[in-house]
């Protein structure tokens, strides 16, 4: 049983630290990634540390029928939100800030509660436990932090460009906010190792 | 050790009955909670059956610093919706779809594992255990439809109330997809008694 722990572990950062080497994991959620790795009863299977994006959708969260036109994983400015605006003729756009995202595997229902207890004292209040087996307890935790704006819909501007400075602004705070409760989180696992 | 969980089953299916009487909880909600109630292993806690509101707040999410100023468990109407933003002062209001959000204390790791699957079989992807102890398992259930839109930021409106129409109605489908994915939660409860 050890084993079969060890060997999806091993697969598991094996395989971020290849993603992290072609640059394909934001960098400001590496270190946290690789903290909760240092851990005997844990190990991470995605993530994302949250991030400004414009995408195609008639609603928001229509899995499968979205298409994601950009994503940042920083502030981003407003030129470059209004060119991506301006660039696409979908009828329906939708810009929001989605928060961090976290999963996590743990070898003990006992390791599982110890890491929802840290996640909850750094500020995450919607982390659980999300299934279970012998040595798998998988862990989601995910910020609050949300906005989810139509810039368009049925091919009408619903924030009017002049309009835009605002809005990005508000995102890149709350994107910003986000972050700042990750590296809380990263301190408070850090704690977890002694 | 089961009179204390039945003890405080009782309570709490008590208060929600005395609230139900009253009218303070959604009605769309209550024959869910009921059939979960129904059951020897579960009790409500608490719950919202998804809401549309406008929240005079700097940025959304800001526990304690931001005020309701309405809210609506049913599609609103246009003209509602502008005269709450037409009468407000505030510098700074969002209006939001809230996803329906559901708290059930489960009186064993079992019982938790098997609500979990149920709701992420009803399409209530984020559900997950919070906590532990020896017979209690709080579990919590999240829809992810969520819209969140900046009506008015530093005293300049967002929106334009011309376009509120289109915002209104994208909100009102929002709203009740979610409803209907409490529909076919409290199906798969029902099937759970057989």
């Amino acid at each position: 049983m050890e084993d079969s722990w060890l060997k999806r572990k091993k697969a598991f950062v094996g395989r971020l630290e290849r993603e992290i080497a072609v640059g394909r994991v934001d960098r400001d959620i590496i270190p946290l990634l690789r903290a909760i790795n240092s851990l005997n009863e844990y190990y991470t299977t995605s993530s994302c540390s949250g991030r400004i994006q414009v995408v195609a959708s008639e609603l928001p969260g229509e899995k499968g029928l979205m298409k994601t036109l950009a994503k940042w994983h920083e502030p981003v400015e407003v030129v470059v939100v209004e060119g991506v605006i301006r660039e696409s003729a979908e009828p329906n756009l939708w810009f929001s800030v989605q928060p961090p995202i976290l999963h996590i595997m743990c070898r003990s229902l006992e390791a599982a509660f110890k890491m929802l207890y840290v996640a909850r004292g750094s500020g995450f209040k919607r982390a659980g436990i999300q299934g279970g087996k012998k040595d798998r307890y998988p862990v989601e935790i995910i910020g609050t932090e949300r906005i989810e704006v139509p810039l368009r819909l049925h091919e009408v501007d619903i924030v009017p460009i002049e309009r835009l400075p605002l809005l990005v602004e508000a995102a890149n705070r709350l994107l910003l906010r986000s972050k700042e409760r990750l590296q809380r989180l990263l301190l408070s696992v850090k704690e977890m190792e002694k």
